[in-house]
C-alpha cells in the first residue's frame, strides 16, 4: 500500500502537528452540553415521520467541564463516502488521536472503497504506524472511496450486521450532503432495530454547498480553491505578459458556485459567472454571451480570464428546460436508425423556445447534448464543456459587432487537480478537529449527529465545537420522482458578504487588470498564508 | 501597470534576496579571463563566412582579481523575447543592480513588446521604484515579450538606429535559441557596421531544450517543471483514491521531451512517452498504443497516469512522413469544392504507408490534420490533442483485446500555468546571475556571448560563470528551404544519467503505484526544497 518514494515534502508534512482548539486539548474535562430542541428546515411533520426516533433532538455544545471520567475502549468505523477532499485522512487521525487519548485500547476500523465496506463488512483495522503515513496527506488512499448509497431494505440490514459484528459504538461517515442524509437514515434504522451505535457525518466537499449557521466550511473547499487559484494567477500573470491569450476556465464544483466565487476574490477575473446570479436575473446564454463580449471588446487588449462554474448550465432557465425536453425526447431510441435521424426526429420535437436556445448553441455542443448520455438517458450535465461553449458564442459575438482585435481563446478545466492535492494548514487543523468532535459525539453517544466546528475566522485556540442534529438541516424534496428527506443544498447567498464584496468591485476587474497572483499554497514561513480560512468566510 | 492587488505571497517574495555565487558579491574584484578559441558544433565555414567578426572568439571564465577598476556608467538595453519563463524579471532585476553597483549613473532600457520593441524604438528607462515591484516575480509583463525576429536588412538598419540614438553600450536579448542566434547576427552586424555595442544573450526557455557543457540549464524550466509537476501529483493522489480514472496528461515544452522526462523524475507516472526514445526505436503509433495498453491491462487497477510530451508526434516516424505528405497535398485547396471533397481527395494521394497510419487515427484527430493549419497550410502539429489521440486508440485497443476492466480517461494539458508562475528559488538566483553575468560581459566590452552560470549542482556559493561565444553553438540547418546557420536544439540524451535513471526506474513505476507526489512549490522554512536544482540535472 505504501511502496512508493515520498516527497520531501510529503514526509516533513507528516510531522506537521495542527493546533488545536482550546476545547480539544484536554478530552477529560470536555463535555457536550443540550441546548434547543431543533426541527428541520422545511416539511416538518413528513421529516418527523420519517426519522421517528432521532428528529427533534437537541443541538450539543461543547463546554470544559472539571472531572469529566474517561470512557471506556471504544469501538469505531470510519468510511469515506463521495469524491476526494483535502483533509479526509486527518479527519480519520482526528478521531483516531481522540479514541486513543480516550482509552488506549479503543480501535478504529476503516471501511473500505466507500459505503459498499460497510454494506459488505470489508474493513481494516488502523493503526498508528500505518496513520502515521498519512497525517496531513491529500486523497482518500487510505481507504478509498465510493459512492454506493445504502438505501434498499437489504443494505441496511446487512450494514447492521457488520456493525453488531464488529460491535461497533460509533460510526463515522465522511461525507457531502447525500452521505451526511444516510448517516441520518442508518442511525434512524439502527435505533428503530435496537442498536444504539453513534451513526455521526462530517461535513466533506470541495464543492462547499454544504453549509449552515453550525456549519461555516466544509474541510476541503479551501484547499481546492487554493490550488485552483494558484493555476488561475498563473494564468492572469501568463496572459497578462503575452497580451494575446482569453482564457476561458471552468472549475470543477457543481452545483453550487461557491468555488467560482471563492476563486474570483482570490484572484480577481476580468469576468466570472456565478450561477445564482444568472438563474436570479433569469439570464439566456445570449445575454451573458454578449456580457462577455461587451468586456472583451472594451478591454481592447486581445487577452483577458474567464471564469466558469461547472454548474452553471443548470441555472440556465431555458438550458434548463431545453435539457428537461431532450431528457424526455431521448428516452427511446428505439424509433431512430442512426445519429442523424434521432437528430433530426428531437429537434424538431422540441418547443419553440428550446429550438432557439439549441440553435444557438455550437455545433459540438449539440453534439454532445444529443449523444453524450448516462445510462438513464439523461444528458450529462457536468460533461458539457461550457468553456468551450462560451468561448465559441462569444467567438461569434464578436465576430458579428465587427470587432477589430484579436480573440484566441485558451481553454481550462481544473478540477482533478484540487480534489487530492496536499490539505492547507486550515483544512488539515479544520479536519482533524472535525474527526475528534466525531469521536466526542460518540463517547456520549449521540446518533444521527454532524460533526461541528465553529467560529473558524477566529483563532484557532478559539474555536467552538459542536454537534448538529442531522435531521435539523433536511427538508423534502423531489429525487427522481419520489418526495425524499435530504440536506438542502446551499447554493450562493447573492444577499451574502462575500457575494457583495464581488459585486462591488467586479467593475473595476473587468477593464483593469486588478489580477492577484495567489501563488503556490505554502505551509511553513511568513508566507503560510494557508492559515488564514477561506475568503467567503471573512 | 501595477493596479492590480499583490497577494501576500507576491509581496513577500519581492523582499527575497536570492543568495550570490561567491564570484559575484564583489564586481570590483572581477574579470573575465579568455581561454580556448572557440568554432562552431558543425558546419564551420559557412558559420564563420556568416559571422566574420564574431566567429572563433574565446570561452571568458570569470575569475576573482584584486584591483580591478570600476567602470563609467552604462547604458543598457533589454529585451524579452518569445514565450515567458518564470525567472525572466530577475534576470533584469540582476542586470540592474550589477550596472547600478558599477556606477550609480547607469542607465537601464526596457525594450517593450519584444523584439520589436527595438526595431521601432518602444522603450521605457527602467527605475528601481518599479522594479522592486517585479523581483521574484513571474511572468514577463514588466516588458511584455514578442516573437518578432530581427530579420530583414531593413529590421536591422532599424534596430542599430535605436542603439545609437539611445548611445547603447549593451544590449541584452533573454530568448531561446532562436532569439540567442539573433543575437548573435545583431551582434554581427552591428560590428560590421562599426558600433561596438555588446549584444548579450541570455538563455531561456520552460522547455530546457537549450543546454551544453557551458549552459546547464534555462532558467525557467525548473519552476514550469515543478508545477507541473504538483499538478501531476495531484491527479495520481486523486486516481490511486478514486480508481477509476487514467489520466492522460499532455505537457507543454516542444519539441524535446526534457519536460516530460523532469515530470516523471519528480512524480513517477505509469507510462511516460520519450520523444527521442520514440524516435530512435522507430515506434509507430500502433506500437506505442499497445504499449500503454499492455501496462494499464496488467495494472487491473482501473486507474493510471500517462504523461505525454507536446512534441511527440515529430518523433514518431510515420507521422512525420504524414504529416509531410499532407502539408504537400494540403497547399493547394483551390481544387476542392468542400472539406469533404478535400478530404477525399488527399486520402487517396497519400501513400500506402501514410494512408495506413491516418486509417488507424481517431477521427477527430483526422480531421484536426486536415482542417486546421497555419497560414502556410502547414498542419498545426502543436494543436494535435495527442492526450485524446493516444486515450481513444488505447481505448479501442483494450477493447481489441477484450479488457474486463473499466477504462475512464480524462484529459489534461497542462501548458500556460506553468510559464508564468512564481520562480522557484533556484530559478530566481539563477537568473539573477545570469543577468549580473550579462552586465559584466558589457562592462568587458563583449559582444555576441551568452551568459553562462555554471556548476549549479553544487551550493550557490561555488557556481561559476562565463561568457560562451553564441557561434561556437551553432550550425547548420535548413529552414524553409534555406541553409542556416544556428543554434542546436538539444534533445533528450538517451545516454545521459536523467534517461538511463528514468529507464532503470519505469519498469516498476509501471505496475506498482511508486506515485510521488511533489505539492506545491515551497520558498521558505525546512519545506523549500525548491533550493534544490532540477532533477534531469542530478
Amino acid at each position: 500500500m505504501n511502496n512508493h518514494h515520498p516527497s520531501p515534502l510529503e514526509e516533513s508534512r507528516r510531522g506537521y502537528k495542527p493546533n488545536l482548539p482550546q476545547m480539544l486539548r484536554a478530552f477529560d474535562k470536555f463535555s457536550f452540553k443540550a441546548r434547543n430542541q431543533t426541527t428541520a428546515l422545511g416539511d416538518l411533520e413528513e421529516i418527523e415521520k420519517q426519522f421517528p426516533k432521532t428528529y427533534g433532538r437537541p443541538l450539543l455544545f461543547g463546554e470544559q467541564v472539571s472531572g469529566q471520567s474517561l470512557s471506556k475502549p471504544l469501538k469505531v468505523g470510519v468510511v469515506f463516502s463521495g469524491g476526494q477532499a483535502p483533509g479526509g485522512h486527518n479527519v480519520i487521525t482526528g478521531l483516531f488521536d481522540a479514541l486513543k487519548a480516550f482509552h488506549h485500547e479503543s480501535q478504529l476500523f476503516g471501511f473500505l472503497g466507500g459505503p459498499k465496506g460497510i454494506v459488505d463488512g470489508d474493513y481494516s483495522a488502523l493503526s498508528e504506524d500505518q496513520l502515521a503515513l498519512f497525517r496531513n496527506q491529500g486523497g482518500f488512499d487510505l481507504l478509498g472511496s465510493g459512492r454506493t448509497k445504502i438505501e434498499t431494505p437489504e443494505q441496511f440490514a446487512k450494514s447492521l450486521k457488520t456493525i453488531e459484528k464488529l460491535g461497533l459504538d460509533g460510526l463515522v461517515i465522511i461525507g457531502g450532503d447525500d452521505s451526511n442524509t444516510n448517516a441520518a437514515l442508518l442511525a434512524e434504522y439502527c435505533l428503530d432495530k435496537g442498536n444504539s451505535v453513534s451513526v455521526v457525518g462530517v461535513p466533506k466537499t470541495i464543492d462547499g454547498d454544504l453549509k449552515n449557521t453550525y456549519v461555516e466550511t466544509t474541510f476541503g473547499f479551501d484547499s481546492a480553491c487554493k490550488t485552483y487559484a494558484e493555476m488561475i494567477g498563473n494564468l492572469m500573470r501568463d496572459a497578462r505578459s503575452a497580451k494575446k491569450y482569453t482564457h476561458f476556465v471552468r472549475l470543477m464544483g457543481r452545483s453550487a458556485s461557491h468555488i467560482a466565487l471563492e476563486c474570483a476574490l482570490l484572484t480577481h477575473p476580468n469576468v466570472t459567472l456565478i450561477g445564482e446570479e444568472i438563474e436570479q436575473k433569469k439570464q439566456t446564454i445570449q445575454e451573458i454571451t454578449e456580457e462577455i463580449a461587451t468586456v472583451l471588446e472594451k478591454r481592447k487588449g486581445d487577452y483577458g480570464v474567464v471564469v466558469i462554474p461547472e454548474g452553471i448550465i443548470e441555472f440556465i432557465p431555458e438550458m434548463k428546460t431545453l435539457i428537461g425536453e431532450l431528457n424526455h425526447l431521448l428516452v427511446d431510441e428505439s424509433q431512430d436508425n442512426d445519429d442523424q435521424a434521432k437528430i433530426k426526429r428531437v429537434i424538431s420535437a422540441l418547443s419553440a423556445e428550446s429550438q432557439k436556445t439549441f440553435t444557438f448553441l455550437p455545433k459540438e455542443i449539440q453534439a454532445q447534448l444529443l449523444l453524450d448520455r448516462d445510462p438513464h438517458g439523461n444528458v450529462q450535465v457536468s460533461h458539457i464543456a461550457t468553456e468551450q461553449l462560451f468561448s465559441q458564442t462569444v467567438k461569434a459575438e464578436l465576430k458579428r459587432r465587427g470587432y477589430s482585435g484579436s480573440f484566441s481563446p485558451v481553454h481550462h478545466f481544473f478540477g482533478y487537480e484540487g480534489r487530492a492535492c496536499l490539505p492547507t494548514n486550515f483544512d488539515a487543523t479544520y479536519s482533524s478537529a472535525l474527526g475528534m468532535v466525531a469521536a466526542l459525539l460518540i463517547r456520549e453517544s449521540h446518533t444521527g449527529y454532524m460533526s461541528s466546528v465553529r467560529h473558524v475566522t477566529r483563532p484557532v485556540e478559539e474555536w467552538e465545537v459542536a454537534g448538529i442534529p442531522i435531521t435539523s438541516l433536511m427538508n423534502i424534496e423531489v429525487r427522481k420522482g419520489k418526495r425524499k428527506a435530504v440536506i438542502r443544498k446551499t447554493l450562493v447567498d447573492l444577499e451574502g458578504e462575500a457575494f457583495k464584496t464581488f459585486e462591488r468591485n467586479r467593475e473595476s476587474w473587468k477593464l483593469e487588470d486588478r489580477y492577484r497572483y495567489p501563488g503556490p499554497v505554502q505551509f511553513e514561513g511568513s508566507d503560510a498564508i494557508t492559515n488564514q480560512v477561506p475568503m467567503s468566510l471573512l
